[in-house]
């Protein structure tokens, strides 16, 4: 069934994950979750793959959890829900390609956690984003975490405390999506920014993506004794020494990659 | 004499708490600092209110503190307005009601900390937001706290470095505020906002607004690791029960709120 | 030969710090790096400099490292070009007095760093900022350390996944820099802020630079129990005891400054 709920391509270098629920409005079911989490942890073990796209199928990106689901379930089983979630938005951000949502209609709630919590974020220009769970009595306290991460302050208690939606202009504004394009060019304008993200040394954007979730809570001196090593490991490995010696000669380099 | 310096109206289940003291514009002395934290105080006990609105008498918000009690106090003294200032902003945010700035006029340094403490502020278009202090030779240390966590570094720097003010627009752009009104608008804008805020369960903003502020500064794992359970604890709840069903229902939920 | 790579310049109390190798587009060499540490050290012991600009000679501000040189060094040469860049980096925020960056043309890489590191930043309508390190197999993860504390999250990842450039525009919507200025008017336009700074009380502008980063990364109880006692401090000194009696006198202050 999770071949159902999710698909992935893989085309060239990159991969295409595809929320593939839209009768549930690509609910973040349990099912899907683990379905989700599933491929991404596939994905981070393969050096084929360099750049990852979120999409989905149908109008609407993601609505969140699946309320049947929450309404179902006894206590144990909704801390179970949103471990589950919890797991796979710490995954997103730990395996090592870049991922890139993409994103048309609306993304509520754990969708827009979703989106937060992609490295990137292409949305339509006529995409919405928003958390108004607390209009049904169940604050958006785990989609908080990526948005207060992505967001000012204000803005994003502004989304919590009355779940308003923000605009793509605004969430672009805002910093929740780093990317707007006009919805009959959504998906060639995600895709030209995968294969960007895609063409250089796979080892290097690795080293990269995880480097940027080591530091960022860190205090700066903190976070420079440790990105000084990064660095200096960097630039030893292959890949830093074919990418200089290509630049100074003005030639093309040619990637080792990931292995 | 507190009856005076600060007022307090509760109409529905939204709370107006007014700084009245024009004659000052709005300083924040060590009375008028006691009047607002036994105001917090005591309507942070009441569960008949849902959300609060911080508003001010006269032309201006305020001022910051009062300048002259500030001149005439000894170390000790300087301490504890410092210190009973610090003890309201944390109050601010610990209460369980979003407390919602009201600002027209000028907004300057513990005036301006007071905008960027509040969850949600709404400015009149005409409102201008500033931390003048090092022009006196007291640089706004305390308010730098509450504008450096709620807008980017370089315009907090900027604005306490030279004491520029910002607009309304500028501060909405950079999370200053959360809402700009024309000023003849202002007041039924921010009861708007209050309004809105006010009619979800009060149960539930509780928990969230408690939440926002508990994992703000906390790493992203160990984030989803405390607001995974939050969001489990509160499924539970009857409200949270009573708002799923209703949302898959389509009816109107009827809320518990907080006892 | 320092004497060559950087120039420095003291006009009644605002220092400027050139970048001097426009040959090499102010690459950060080693040299250049030892040069500016030991500038920023001298200038951070006189008392008689209030402000300082960092600007840059020739077309460009800063390329960043200097690719042979990293490209010649052995693994502990490489610890040793990132261990100096962030030993000036740290400096940059640790001295005294604010520092300004005023930006021509591109700043790129550890070139960029330093913009997103000085307090306030001047650039150029024309200047144009990157992390390009990705695409020469050498990510930016030192540049990162300021650039993420400088902007938001996606738009951090999108300049260092891409290493695509900020306009001046964006790069001020952003919070990189704090202030665009035309071309023309450059020099003039960081002068006057310079000077803006420059005539506040150098005592109290110290206080205030180093708590603001003393500050910045703690959670904010924590936060205001230190700087309620850094304010405390700063109003019985007597540049606040003179500037607050000449702001209620109506008179300008005359300061002790810095000693």
């Amino acid at each position: 069934m999770s071949e159902d709920t999710v698909l992935l391509t893989v085309e060239d270098t990159v991969a295409t994950v595809t929320l593939n629920h839209p009768a549930t409005r690509n609910a973040l079911s349990l099912e899907l979750m683990r379905a989700l989490i599933s491929t991404f942890r596939e994905l981070g073990g393969r050096p084929d793959v360099h750049a990852i796209v979120l999409a989905a199928a149908g109008h609407v990106f993601s609505s969140g959890h699946d309320l049947k689901e929450v309404s179902a379930a006894d206590h144990a089983g909704q801390q179970e829900i949103f471990d589950t979630c919890s797991e796979l938005m710490l995954l997103i951000q730990e395996i090592p390609q870049p991922v890139i949502a993409r994103v048309q209609g609306v993304a509520t709630a754990a969708g827009c956690q979703l989106v937060a919590t992609c490295d990137l974020a292409v949305a339509s220009r006529e995409a919405r984003f928003g958390t108004p769970g607390v209009r049904i009595g169940l604050f958006c306290s785990t989609p908080m975490v990526a948005l207060s991460r992505a967001v000012d302050r204000k803005t994003a208690m502004r989304m919590l405390l009355t779940g308003d939606m923000l605009s793509a202009e605004q969430a672009l504004a805002r910093g929740l999506v780093s990317d707007v394009a006009d919805a009959a060019e959504l998906e060639s304008a995600a895709a030209a920014l995968a294969a960007q993200v895609a063409q250089a040394s796979s080892a290097t954007v690795a080293i990269g993506k995880r480097a940027f979730y080591e530091q960022i809570h860190l205090p700066t001196a903190e976070a420079y004794a440790r990105m000084s090593t990064v660095m200096a490991d960097n630039a030893v490995m292959p890949d830093a020494r074919e990418g200089i010696d290509a630049f100074l000669t003005k030639r093309e380099p040619q990637w080792q990659h990931r292995q």
